[in-house]
């Protein structure tokens, strides 16, 4: 993997891709699916995201303040599913999904391998964790993954339907 | 425009398209451009958003406590960018770029009418505004046009290039 400009970060996030989110505590190492995060700032970039306190990732993340954001391309649709129909209280999430674990740099929390972007992440405010489950990430660390070329991401639209990146559009425009 | 049960809201944002928002303050309607949303709480539906200060909508949004997410597909790109490049410091972007402003029910603010979906919204929390220009809002009513069949929305990557929605995917999940 290689390393991405930070600044660069936003275009990963901005267009709402499902996303994977793992921890690690006690040597033990989570991944779940999720959806429901925004950029917050463009440099350094700081991400909002909600986790909900029944998610088995939710001590993890408040406890370790830790976690990789990881972005899967279509072809892991199946498993991303499976991620997310699954707890970490339950099972090792990796080792059952065959999902590989890649140690990270600046975390503890494990890049996914199979995702074509991995982003490390320290929580920079858990201030409005308790009225919201809403946590603010500050990206310490961006790795893209160059063999995998024009990733398309999937966007759920709920119950397991996912619409799949199509045509791109480029018009002229002055918005960063 | 049809009613939309609040329930279903977050199947319109949760993929991550980019929308409009709009906002009305003595009697002057403007629209902006965002993609940085996510959603917050299934029912009522919680949405927060980020409005840089840097933007005309950000006081109207502050003073008023009140806009409308109006969710544009494909075919209103072009003026979705045009939206995105121009300041309501300005100009009436309704009048210029050819949009109807739609009297909406609950707010002052009005319904973008080439859009498939509006919201109308009233700011729930306002206490994350000074940090990060991140505004919690409750969404109080929504609406769908039903002419607008099976609509493709589009998610910014950055500098005027977006992915437009391609195939849908549908695979077994628990995951509301």
């Amino acid at each position: 993997m290689k390393t991405l400009a930070l600044s660069k970060v936003y275009q990963l996030l901005e267009p709402g891709p499902v996303v994977l989110l793992t921890t690690a505590r006690a040597g033990r190492a989570n991944v779940m699916t999720m959806s429901w995060h925004m950029m917050v700032e463009f440099e350094p970039p700081l991400v909002a995201c909600v986790v909900s306190n029944a998610n088995h990732s939710f001590s993890a993340l408040r406890a370790t303040g830790e976690c990789v954001i990881a972005i899967p391309a279509r072809t892991l649709a199946p498993k991303v599913v499976k991620v997310g129909n699954a707890s970490g209280r339950d099972i090792d999430k990796f080792a059952v999904f065959g999902m590989t674990a890649v140690p990270a740099e600046r975390v503890a929390a494990p890049l996914v391998g199979e995702c074509f972007a991995n982003l490390e992440c320290k929580v920079a405010d858990a201030g409005i964790v308790r009225k919201y489950n809403l946590f603010v990430l500050e990206v310490l660390k961006a790795w893209i993954d160059p063999a995998q070329k024009n990733p398309k991401t999937i966007h759920h639209r709920g119950y397991g339907t996912f619409a799949v990146d199509g045509k791109m559009l480029k018009l002229k425009s002055k918005m960063r």
